[in-house]
């Protein structure tokens, strides 16, 4: 199983989620975030330094999936997040070694 | 190492938490999410498909361990989650590369 | 690529961001969390066992890095975190997958 967070604009979040589950992708987590990458356009000189200056807000979705599915939802992901401006977001993926559905205690894919 | 990510109802995290201090879990991360697993009785139609609808606020509960406390860290949140009842939340597991205890530079389990 | 999480006191935040930025690390999510670690001098005794009782408020800092920055990242966050006094917080490594930023589609370290 895979991890796959992603970053992305806040008025994005919805079609984000229904693009995924669309797509039969039927788990996800979100929670609020700040942050910034390479912020061109907000920066500020600070010892001679150029300085990316402001947390911007964001919106964090976490999708646990099957291997099998991980490209349908990174996929589905770009596709529905880009704007083609600065500031879209990041994907990040990471390996899971277990998944536990707490009602059932079922484990695996069998819990996603 | 071990880390492990309960998405739990809000009125289970004191009772989760005290479960676990009571098995000598020392340290626990906690963040305000909402999300959705498969929302059965919470569906719409949306162009034919049935689509879960709400996200629904939840407690993550981050809890780094070693390997040998994995067990009982997840029978524990297993057995205080549960109510039965759909949407009683997940748990997933990742491994972990390092811990540092930032005070003291420790690293590794003694840094738990 | 790995992802550096750090678990830091509020007041900490603008100086850790400040040094990552002064080395070149373009990149970091941020979100506020609350938890404990082994919560010396708040503790209670309940049931005859002692018990940490305060979620205290922190915020949890996450950067996904290459691996030859990752001995930058977490010294620097190390040398900027700590104040000597308990609870200065941890830190806990992942390893990553794969980044991807959505704008360009742009994947692995050249996504950071
Ligand atoms: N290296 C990183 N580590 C952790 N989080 C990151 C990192 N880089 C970006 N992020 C998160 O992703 C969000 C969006 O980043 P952003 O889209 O600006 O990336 P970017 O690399 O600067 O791409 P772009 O050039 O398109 O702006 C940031 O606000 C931050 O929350
Ligand atoms: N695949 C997933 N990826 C990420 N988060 C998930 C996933 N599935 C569930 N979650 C998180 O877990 C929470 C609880 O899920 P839930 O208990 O409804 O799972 P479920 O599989 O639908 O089981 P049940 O049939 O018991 O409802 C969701 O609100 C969401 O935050
Ligand atoms: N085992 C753990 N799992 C998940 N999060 C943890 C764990 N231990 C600590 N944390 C997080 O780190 C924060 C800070 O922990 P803290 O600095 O008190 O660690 P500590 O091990 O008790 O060290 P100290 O003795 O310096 O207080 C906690 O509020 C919690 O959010
Ligand atoms: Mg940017
Ligand atoms: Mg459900
Ligand atoms: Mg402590």
């Amino acid at each position: 199983m895979k991890k796959v967070e992603a970053i992305v604009r806040h008025f994005k979040l919805e079609d984000v989620k229904n693009a995924l589950t669309e797509q039969g992708i039927d788990g996800m987590t979100v929670s609020e975030v700040r942050g910034f990458g390479r912020q061109k356009g907000h920066t500020e000189i600070y010892r001679g330094t150029e300085y990316a200056i402001d947390f911007v807000p964001k919106v964090k979705i976490e999708v646990v999936c099957s291997e099998d599915s991980l490209q349908l939802v990174v996929d589905t992901i770009l596709q529905t997040a880009q704007t083609g401006q600065i500031g879209d977001g990041k994907i990040f993926i990471t390996n899971l070694e277990d998944a536990i559905r707490i009602r059932t205690g079922e484990r695996g894919e069998d819990a996603l």
